[in-house]
């Protein structure tokens, strides 16, 4: 079937208006009418080879949300008219350990499938993500979106952002009683704000800027810590329980692991593209503490995620816009300037071929 | 009461016979006339002020085993002609949450005493380990010894390598039907291969020469992985459950990393004095893996520890020595020529007054 989105050419072009073929639905696949797609750092820096690997023309977007417009015919679990959401990817070997396990995201057979960028196992090539009209989708890889119809724009980044933060929030058993730090204010660390004060958690936002303490607040935070002032830092040395770092600048880990208490532990979810300075290991040594990393979640946490949000009301905080406006919405977002997702409304992409 | 030992009198002079003060026993103290005192790198970093603070003159050792010689009027759990034994703590602050939890080694109130280099909060001063022929501690920070006598200089270094390599293991539930490495066969090292492997794991030593592999399979392990042959780490890569890396010199942790199975931990035991190279992030992502530390252990887990190495009849691997072969030893341990810890027998230490 044909489709149409925006890509782009190569690493040093603007994303502009492609058409392309998505395969017509087999067996098991689900067609979506795409609705809204989150703006994800990743996309950024695929788009422009930034990490390297980028097969071009690049279609971002894996913070979808749309609408089922058909299903093949072994489809059980989604009907036409559904809503529906597909995140980081749309396939898996499903026959290693952690696939078994129901952890995708950490695929050890083929790898996951990305859902763009990745191997396009049925038409060969590479997949193209949400920045489109269309996607068609296994149904393994499709989640149930519970929220209501008016809220899609910001429940589209609950699909990498969402997940990325709360897969290591349950995954390190986060819930009351404990004090959470999550640093970084932006796409994630909105979320794992949102999601960890949803837990029951006490959640601290460390911060370099005080002027981030009424957001914080609004987003459930009890309160911020100013990173580079000492004496703050030192007001909280050793009292937390966890602490979600989604900074994916290159930065001192140390005092971060310093303000864990014992059995702490500091989960990464940003790769730095220069590496962080090397964390002590005394720190780390004395208070047995760990420095962890976290990938996203597996489908069946996806849909856990979408509907702990549906049922706490939660959603991304998103600037909506039209998709001729995405390479102005890269560079806002390089700046730090969006609270906090930008969502791509996809009735403003128009059929180039029309 | 007077004592005697060896003490260095500064960072660049040599051990050398040093008479002193021990407390007369208080009313919870338990008097010890040591026997065997194991030789731990530490004794020689703080000796030598390699890692700054050395109070002096610096009596070091803080493996020892001896025979209670007296006790206090409230000591219970002791009495006299007991063997004991004492590790790298006399005391904590015994309010703080860790040492309610029995876990002293993280004090967070006056931060635990050490057995030497710590404050002496009796006599004033600093406290004197156990290169020396008595000291007198207070009975909660005396272990029972239940080994048989005849092997009293092989379990000295259990009271600091063993505990520091099994609370780790422990702590992490190392067991049957895990695969377990162990980077660094030396004094900490062949005692964690000893222990993951009487624990049930599957044990692989890391390390630079093949030369080793009989040694390795003689402590209890399945193989050898050979660190700087790349086929045999790839052959491996994503294979362990845990790995204790005992090496405190300055190493690339990657290659251990990828070793980890998705959840994998590897837990550093040792500070090198030059920071290790950073260690990816990314490796750290991909695999939900964590990087961490772990200090001895508590008292109770040290008495777990004696217990479970008499039960399973493990000891360590040990070269007796006399006292005044102390620099030499160091010397040698520094060259790792060593299998695997050095354990002076106080029979050698001659009173200077005498």
């Amino acid at each position: 079937m044909k489709s149409y989105g925006y890509a782009a050419p190569s690493g040093d072009q603007p994303l502009a208006p492609f058409s392309f073929e998505r395969r017509d639905p087999l067996a098991t696949d689900v067609a979506i009418d795409i609705l809204y797609c989150g703006v994800c750092h990743s996309d950024l820096h695929t788009a422009r080879a930034e990490w390297g690997g980028t097969l071009y023309p690049c279609c971002p977007g894996h913070e979808i949300v749309g609408r089922v417009s058909a299903v093949g015919g072994q489809v059980t679990r989604f009907r036409e008219g559904d809503l529906v959401g597909v995140g980081c990817m749309v396939d898996s070997c499903r026959t290693c350990p952690s696939c078994v396990a129901g952890e995708e995201q950490y695929c050890t057979g083929t790898g996951m499938v990305g859902t763009y960028n990745g191997p396009d196992k049925v038409l060969g090539g590479h997949t193209f993500g949400g920045y489109s009209k269309h996607i068609v989708v296994d149904q393994d890889f499709v989640l149930s979106i519970g929220h209501d119809a008016s809220q899609l724009a910001a429940v589209a980044p609950l699909l990498c952002a969402g997940i990325t933060t709360y897969s290591p929030l349950r995954h390190w058993k986060v819930g009351p009683g404990q004090k959470v730090g999550v640093v970084g204010l932006g796409g994630l660390g909105h979320m794992g704000v949102k999601l960890a004060a949803a837990m029951g958690a006490e959640v601290w936002v460390f911060t370099t800027s005080p002027g981030k303490a009424e957001d914080a607040a609004r987003l459930g935070a009890t309160g911020v810590v100013l990173s580079k002032d000492k004496a703050d830092m030192k007001a909280h040395m050793g009292t937390f329980d966890f602490i979600l770092n989604t900074v994916a600048a290159s930065i001192n880990l140390d005092p971060y692991v310093s303000a864990l208490k014992r059995d702490g532990t500091m989960v990464l979810v940003g790769v730095p593209a220069e590496p962080h300075p090397s964390p002590s290991v005394g720190n780390l040594i004395f208070g047995r503490r760990s420095i962890a990393g976290s990938l996203i979640g597996g489908i069946a946490e996806t849909q856990e995620m979408l509907d702990f949000c549906r049922d706490h009301n939660i959603v991304s905080d998103v600037e909506i816009i039209p998709i001729d406006q995405i390479e102005a919405a890269y560079e806002r977002m390089i700046k730090g300037d969006v609270k906090y997702r930008f969502s791509i409304d996809m009735a403003s992409l128009a059929d180039p071929a029309a």
